[in-house]
């Protein structure tokens, strides 16, 4: 198990020299979460951070991590960087991604808008998107390395697809799965974005919890693609900042059992350095909080064949800015754990 | 749907005379809050408030609402009240509860002791409590009225059933419902109840979210006896202090469809001045908490027959101390409203 | 001390035959407070909940308690009302509560329109508000009981005044206090009102806390008014919703101790229901939440003579529409503690 | 200002060649911190961890960070490493420290067994301390590298000490402080320690805040030790985990003004990468949960000379484990940054 220790890494030279790396959309909350991680990084520098609001200014938060004012967006100076990344509402992804793409940049695009490669669905749930880039590949590190490390542009995943594909999408590979997939999703307020709303007043959510977006949430056509089954999403506001537990219902197939899930998760994560596999070890979000992990537990109750299974991150890290440096990671040659040490 | 408007109730007298009704366990936080309601109703009187610690003792946050010390249980002067309400620990109430019934007194019992018919599952869940004494009623409001009116025992239904059993046990009896039945339960802390662990350390709970009990929670044995079906339960614990809010995932028979869960619910609680069908505006917990109403709403996909229904509570009000107040209101011939305003 | 127990009250009739009240703003925190304590007053009648929206709604919250469409403003039907309360922001009070006055209503005003007497500091801290209505009274209930219930014009007090007055007036008024007051306060968000912004965004106050509008803030002015003594104030935002409390630094005059502290404040309050004097059992804001109680404690340090008040409240009651409430039944010739059981 | 910018380190090589730090008490909660910051140092290895409970286990929320089981105390084998870090209660502490110091070990103790150097006051806040050790230093980081540097024996300040003694050390060094000192400080609830009791249950906290020790809390002693004058210290418990928010009130000495607090703690600060001065943009916990800085910000009344500084940090990282690893650093010969970094 010691292989996968974070602490334990050695470095190795990224192929590309000095890489830099620009950030679009750095005053978000995953887009200063990104900063943060990129400022600390050991071996990428970033070229620029941006926001598309037309006044430069410093982040109080970030003093002496990064003293440097977010300047205005300036699509020429993106595109000087080596690669990046856009962290911006989708509207703007869609108009921007596909300019740095003609333009030869690599682009990480933190927005859902290139996730869906179907064109009804995307044209359903992200009608300002145009075509997808040329070898659009989809950023779930764990599933998708090879093609992420020399991809051109890269769509991060959802916070809450993220969760439910790791936990599921190996299971139905192995054909493990039988019938409806149920998805009980609960998601700390910063994934509701950091624009103040009725629905993220402090008064409205502390001491309360709230289904929303009940069979009518684009990131359930983004669980189906990953996981070629049809799932029943609903997700959660839960009174916490940080954080998403997905509690998921399936049924295995006749004959399996929790040595079978073990088996195929524990191959399909054998050298994955941020999944922990907890086994019957049910994980809670305090584990996750403030790290890049995904940790997945299960339990099979043998005699009717249910299945629960648990999976829970940070929405902010390995649901958004975390994976992105994995994937930052891998197109730079790097080891993928590279600055996301805690 | 004024007419059964809380505040428009007028008062007829209760069918005993002055009633007087004793609580064993009052320092709990079912029991305090139970104390709390009692002492300001209207038409009933607190014969004695009693713990089973040692010593008496005042509780500063009752205050001008009951300034009386809490006694050291006295199982004589218990029995010299109208009713008995039992809010103690399970194995408490499983010696007491039969002793005071044999005494004559009539009993409220708010553990889960005698909540189980069957003597199998009591057994397994309840190891300590003895045969059922002879009458009792389960006490779900909504369902059981007239039972529970002229009740010598009434065993307190649990939080989680309350929530689960109200939303889907008229649907189960009138054959709308097909498959599995999911429910996927959120609580406030209270419901773990006052005594410090590592689980109800403040630090373990703010900023997580946890599931607990997979498979192995004897709320879901109350649930399939309320409903009839075969359910899968999972209860999580999050970081509020009171409400529970369930997500249950059924499918309805063929054909069958929003209108029809509106139809059935809209006719089983015609006449119940606490349960609020909230049809496609799905509630949340801020709204009923530190109230006695249950609210239900639901969703039907029309395209696959997949159908979720929120249904949520104040655990220690309509999952506890308020439920048991209309019980005792029923059980004195008083308006099950009674002293349970706001 | 039983005496002023909520629960032994005996409701003698109004002098004003059936009393009807109006709400203008019945949509805002404690706009929505006051028509729920007013829905289900035993005497006193609401004769019509108004809210500036221009469009007619219900709340879903108060189903069953006030099932009536929220009505767009309407001056002339307010008028009809034998009092009008303002839940409203200040520019609109300041407008609306002159024009009452003159068309002859009695008003109970809950904005900071018309609290301060001084012209001076009145037109700094409120500059939209003309001269104060002929007899206007400042509604702090335990202070001017007698000049409240013959008012024309109520001024009901703010939240963070309320509890720092009711500790330190009656010290100020015995000559007991010497030297600097410091009055260090923390409230909970709903304190900020409905308005969704950055500073409420729950994701900005969970986890945090942050002090403000240090040595600028109105309430300041009005603590000074009411105890007579110029004050130090720092209000701090803290993630909870609910409640105030204040920590008040003092020196007390030589030869002064504890027991001086609980004389003055003992027969201040001798008959005032909602004020529970705790002495060295120092209140939180558990205890008052959801109530209309004002806690007071304090401790003396005999060597040193500095002396620390702490007192809490629930700033949507006892701090708002509870305290109204208390203001309204005078002005009716009813107990004070009408209504506000719990 | 980049000079200090955390990200700009380049690490120099140890005095001590590859230095291994053993723990004690690893698995409360500043003990873990400071396991999970040393495990992912870039100089120091962590030579043993181990605690008082008599079985050796993993922590599951350190799996990959930390993945070898915690170890029962071994004394010889503590003794076998550069520097001993203890995070024990006092009284184990004060048992311990010496014995390894007598046998030659460098420590660094996080309790507060050694903090008072007067015998009276340590023989009453922390009866079981025997003498202090020879040539024992209070590890307060900034006041004091150069004796940390070469220490045998430090003590670990408090959480409080370290918030209020570096906002107020250098004023009064500079003669800046006239009459009182107010400390009114909030922190979370991690600072009360992993062990389960009524006051940090969840429900008692959540939606509460009290005061406590008023007049009796042994850091008041450790600041005026600090700080050279008198303070009257109010600590109080709020609802969030991690994270102290201390409002100080202070008057200056006439003619001083908001310009010598920003000269004399510029100067003082000048060369300290984890102090961030605010200046009039008063600080909040958020800003610094999760990192090692300490923010302070303040505000003068020019009028009336009153002043107000906000001072805040991380209860667990600069007011325990981080600030531990600055002392670590220094005794190491290290850059005080190195595996501070986030």
């Amino acid at each position: 198990m010691h292989t996968y220790t974070l602490t334990s890494m050695t470095l190795r030279p990224p192929t590309i020299a000095s890489p830099r790396v620009a950030i679009a959309g750095a005053t978000g909350y995953a887009g200063q979460e990104l900063l943060r991680l990129l400022a600390g990084h050991p071996a990428i520098r970033v070229a620029a951070a941006m926001s598309s609001s037309a006044e430069a200014r410093r982040v109080p938060a970030l003093a002496r991590i990064w003293d440097d004012e977010i300047q205005p967006l300036d699509t020429a100076r993106l595109a000087d960087a080596d690669i990046v990344c856009l962290a911006l509402p989708e509207h703007a992804s869609a108009a921007l991604g596909p300019q740095l793409a003609r333009a030869g940049s690599r682009v990480v695009d933190l927005s859902g808008a290139f996730r869906l490669r179907d064109d009804d669905s995307r044209a359903m749930w992200y009608p300002d998107t145009p075509a997808l880039p040329e070898g659009t590949v989809y950023g779930l590190t764990e599933l998708h390395r090879d093609a992420i490390a020399s991809a051109a542009f890269v769509s991060n995943p959802g916070c809450y697809p993220t969760a439910a594909i790791l936990a599921l999408a190996p299971l139905a590979a192995a054909g493990l799965l039988d019938g409806d997939v149920i998805i009980d999703a609960k998601s700390g307020v910063s994934g509701a974005g950091k624009k103040p709303s009725e629905r993220t007043h402090f008064s409205e959510v502390h001491g309360s919890l709230s289904a929303y977006g009940v069979f009518n949430h684009r990131h359930a056509a983004e669980m189906e693609q990953g996981i070629g089954r049809s799932v029943t999403f609903v997700p959660h506001l839960v009174p916490l900042n940080r954080g998403i537990l997905e509690t998921i219902y399936v049924r295995l197939v006749p004959g399996a059992g929790s040595a079978d899930v073990a088996g195929v998760l524990g191959a399909a994560y054998a050298d994955a350095p941020f999944i922990r596999l907890r086994g019957d070890d049910l994980p809670d979000i305090k584990q996750v909080a403030y790290t890049n992990f995904c940790d997945i537990g299960w339990r099979v109750d043998a005699t009717t064949g249910r299945t629960v299974l648990v999976s829970c991150l940070d929405n902010l890290l390995k649901g958004a800015a975390g994976q992105a440096v994995q994937n930052l990671n891998l197109m730079c040659g790097l080891d993928e754990r590279a600055g996301l040490w805690r």
